[in-house]
């Protein structure tokens, strides 16, 4: 401590064995993100979420005093990284928790689960008119006769092929072309792409390649991103990969990354972070197809608002702060290789226009693909994820509002949650004896529980009577009932070798209500502002990886969702990328998307007169007003 | 001569003191190019043009036998540079008619008198709208009950200033963006760029700075390169400037620097010629005018089709060779910066379009600023300079050609020749007692002939009877007509003190009317074509240097230009650098320009029935068929 803090030492962190050399007086978390590798972190090193723990085996620490750690805990020399400071050079253990690696292509768990997910939307009512294809091109070579130059001639010949009353061509392929031109004998591949009402010469080669044309569609999400390889010529999606996204480091919503890069100036990090999950995507697919990067002439991403700003480095910061605004919801398309984008030097980026810094491209990419904007009846599409946006509409009217009522399905801000990783518990019921039947992803001895079991979780404390409908523990002799370091909390599984208790403690039922209070106070602003009922709605679409998991009686038996029929909700899968897809295919898709965007009306919420009132209304199980749930409105009509 | 080739050693060129390191055996013409001196050389280095003879003082070398030299120039150690090998350390003299030296901005010349020629044309029925304009635009900030992102509210303050349907922004200025909008307080200046149908903003600046708006506009002569500074605002031309092009080391003409570029694979040296003369001239302009680069946001270019290509270093090479076929007559739009010109980095270089490899946009730039596309009656337009470009037509129709004979009027081919430099001789007449008048450039003694000068002298030998109808001296006792190195030549100045005698030779003479032979054909070629009787046209519009300053009855006289009364032929100065001013301050003229290209029916003349035929009718003074020139056409009639 009286050294100076210039001083540097090394850390290293097992059981990788990597190791970096800091400052004296940095953090443990600062030091693990300097070496790449991943620690949980929901509030991205305030020292409130708990979840960055870590093993000091050896070394000179100083960590402030915390809470949230157990007396046990601190016993075994586990600290919070974010709250130690580097004193001397350190060995560090990284608990299995923490399973995520920067950069690792996940094959297994929620992300695996998650790519390939198939939604009920059949796209195929829109032409096929990619916004980059390839044509071949045979011209009649110049002559005495005819002296069109050769640029012109191109654009003739392409004009043959499709309409593009205007073409530009970049200047580098105007150098190229001529010389390309003689040594082909005027037979040639050409690539357009589309950038607003222009059609681009993106790359002219010599012969017939047009086979060889590729893009990739990307769905950005704050958790997880996944690509598809598309074969542009038939549409066909030829190999699909996700991965989770490693800017996780610096917080697991993107309201704490874009305040970490705030304090940090740490945009261009955030950048790189994202650009890289996408380039590891791309070179997975690439290789594992052996298709040639030059013959990805397109990306085209969707994602929320943020995750699109980070991807470009747009100024994200006013989406976090009054009045909430984005820097662009158009983005125009712009060459890949600016972004960093590793496709053909030349090829094209497109985004998905989005609609409001709450409600991106994957919004309105989920509307496109599941049609709702040409259905007679009105539809109600939620994709439940980190946020939780809700739009509501038909062929005549689309509005949406973004729940910001916090991640607890996503596992954040609860003791026990995590991913649906191997040996999270999925699926969840009580019994009438009071024993507990649950079912884990991979069959794997239980070590958390992921979004669809925390909400099979607290229907069946609801139902079964063992929290009232505030959502507190009903105190009675329920053996499974103790006492924690937290409160009371409530035991899922017991402890078995090395594996821990699983448990629900009332932090983590109270921030689970909060949840689902925001998502329905948001679907209550938009259906009370329209005088939609929900005898009214035709159809609720969820989208998303916890939208595809969920138990859908539940979810109304805890007031998550109105009281509709089951038969009316639908699984959509993963909305964002078949949404991408349909555009990345089709020009007027992307006339669609935009009209889309342009029309949809957005409530904001932070700022609307009544979803303060909604939300607390929300707050119990399922409703403060029984008569919105008819059929599961009391604990004893199931 | 024994010593390896890949020995090196020093060439020293005086006055200057440049010294250069080459191989041995490498040319003296080559080892000037390397330590950027300029020689005279037309024949780009084959030995014929005898244009580029220096003067050895030391060291040892190879020459070729040539013909080219004087048995006295031949004991002063004159060599031609192109036909002597190094093969020693040596020091040449480079002789002062070797004037130029690269990059020099040249204020006296021709160059000079050049940039300030003014035309009879009113630029004035063009709404002033430019390819690129800076707008100050106040936007709202965003509020609660507006959302807006800020790329979205740009466009939308930008459409209330112009027309602008579709709006493209670059990926550097969206990432800028919002940062400055912010410390902005929403107030900026803009500048949009019209690329084809969309507009580029092209920058976005904090404040209000829409007065610093300027362009320049280029004419990409063989020979002279023009640059105006335009502001923008007001459409005023600030400033002119001129300089030799400093491609003239790699031939005078284009053809000989095509095959120099092929020879050597010097395509990009001969753009960075061009380039850096462009660059210079700017430099000159800004400074001189205190103005910033970053202010001048455009750049505008016209000329000849192969400088274009030279320019944009697009494959020149099929210029010269059969089908003749340019690579780009429509040149897109590009930054200027991936070009090398060096204006506001994100700003736009323009080209006008041309018609053909032989007739380029500065022959449209001539179209446009003569209007002779709006009239009802016909007019001719020439640009009489290294070629000779003549287009016929009125407001329904427009035929063009370019005439192949060669440059002998710009002092090419010519013993004497030389440009309109300082002591060139540009107006001649031979009185009645045998005398000669004369007008130097500048008053100075004699050190050569220009163009305006070669033409008084073809017709005042012919009018005086000192050559007759085939061009061939006429021997008889006139005591300026002597035999000399090369046959009869006839004094038109005596040596005196250090100054040469300067005569004109038959070579000299042959080739003059070779040229003005070109030039009438191609005339011929059109007008009987379209059926045109010479009475019937009602202008005729001399454009270019030779152009503003030839003697138009003396033209009539030896039969370059039809007979027509006299003031009926306009001199309309450099309308090459008028049409790309009207261009880049008017996007309709742009489009103008471009229909004009488009619609002009180009007449290959190397390919055509009867131009030959013509080209030798041409050949006597002033044509085989004295009907054609009622006026002038027999000598007595004068």
């Amino acid at each position: 401590m009286g050294q100076a803090k210039e001083k540097k030492c090394v850390v290293r962190f097992e059981p990788s064995g990597l190791k970096t050399k800091v400052f004296i007086g940095i953090t443990l978390l600062e030091a693990a993100h300097k070496s790449g590798i991943y620690l949980s972190s929901i509030c991205g090193g305030d020292g409130y979420c708990g979840k960055c723990k870590v093993i000091i085996n050896e070394g000179q620490f100083q960590s402030r005093p915390t809470t949230l750690l157990t007396p046990e805990e601190v016993r075994e020399n586990i600290v919070l990284a974010c709250q130690t400071k580097v004193l001397s050079d350190m060995t560090i253990t990284v608990p299995k928790w923490h399973s995520l690696e920067a950069g690792k292509i996940l094959t297994d768990g929620d992300a695996e689960r998650f790519r390939n997910l198939g939604g009920e939307t059949e796209i195929t009512d829109f032409e096929l008119d990619p916004l980059v294809q390839k044509f071949y091109l045979e011209m009649t070579p110049p002559s005495i006769d005819d002296h069109t130059a050769d640029h012109e001639r191109l654009y003739l010949a392409i004009r043959e092929k499709i309409d593009a009353p205007m073409i530009q061509t970049g200047f580098r392929v105007l150098q190229k072309l001529s010389p390309l031109l003689q040594s082909s004998d005027y037979k040639v591949t050409v690539t357009v792409g589309r950038r607003g009402g222009t059609t681009e010469v993106v790359d002219v080669e010599g012969g017939h390649h047009c086979k060889r044309s590729f893009a990739v569609a990307v769905d950005l999400g704050t958790t997880t991103v996944v690509a598809h390889l598309i074969n542009l010529t038939d549409a066909a999606t030829i190999d699909t990969e996700a991965t989770y996204n490693s800017q996780m480091n610096f917080g697991e919503d993107y309201i704490r990354r874009i305040i970490y890069a705030e304090e940090n100036n740490a945009f261009d990090e955030l950048q790189n972070r994202i650009v890289h999950d996408v380039n590891d995507l791309i070179m997975t697919l690439a290789v594992r197809q052996k298709i040639d990067f030059q013959d990805i002439t397109a990306c085209i991403c969707a994602g929320n608002t943020a995750m699109v700003h980070f991807l470009l480095n747009l100024d994200p910061t006013r989406i976090r702060k009054e009045p909430y605004i984005a820097s662009a919801g158009f983005v125009p398309p712009i060459r890949a290789a600016e972004a960093g984008i590793q496709i053909n030097k030349r090829g094209l980026l497109f985004c998905l226009p989005g609609v409001a810094a709450y409600v991106g491209s994957d919004i309105v990419a989920g509307v496109l693909a599941t049609r709702i904007y040409t259905k007679e009846g009105i539809s109600l599409f939620a994709d439940i994820g980190t946020n939780g946006e809700v739009v509501l509409g038909n062929k005549d009217w689309l509005i949406c509002a973004s729940s910001s009522a916090g991640p607890a399905f996503e596992g954040s801000g609860v003791k026990h949650g995590m991913r649906a990783g191997a040996g999270a518990i999925e699926k969840l019921a009580i019994l009438a004896d009071g024993s507990i039947e649950l079912k884990t992803v991979g069959n794997k001895h239980p070590t958390g529980i992921c979004g669809s079991g925390l909400l099979d979780t607290l229907a069946e404390l609801y139902i079964n009577g063992i929290i009232d409908r505030t959502g507190r523990f009903i105190i009675d002799n329920n053996s499974r009932l103790t006492q924690g370091d937290e409160g009371l909390q409530f035991q899922l599984a017991p402890a078995k070798n090395e594996h821990q208790e699983i448990v629900i403690t009332q932090a983590d039922i109270d921030n689970l209500i909060r949840s689902k209070a925001g998502v329905f106070a948001a679907i209550r602003v938009l259906m009370d502002a329209t005088q939609i009922k929900p005898e009214d709605l035709d159809a609720v679409y969820l989208a998303g990886g916890f939208g595809n998991f969920l138990n859908t009686k539940q979810a109304i038996v805890v007031g998550m969702l109105p009281d509709v029929p089951l038969e009316k909700i639908h699984f959509v899968g993963n909305t964002s990328i078949e949404g991408a897809k349909t555009v990345l295919l089709s020009r007027k898709a992307l006339e669609t998307s935009e009209r889309i965007a342009q029309s949809m009306t957005y409530f904001d919420l932070m700022s609307h007169p009544t979803y303060m009132e909604e939300f607390i209304r929300a707050k119990f199980l399922p409703h403060t007003d029984l008569s919105l749930f008819p059929t599961t409105g009391s604990v004893d009509g199931i």
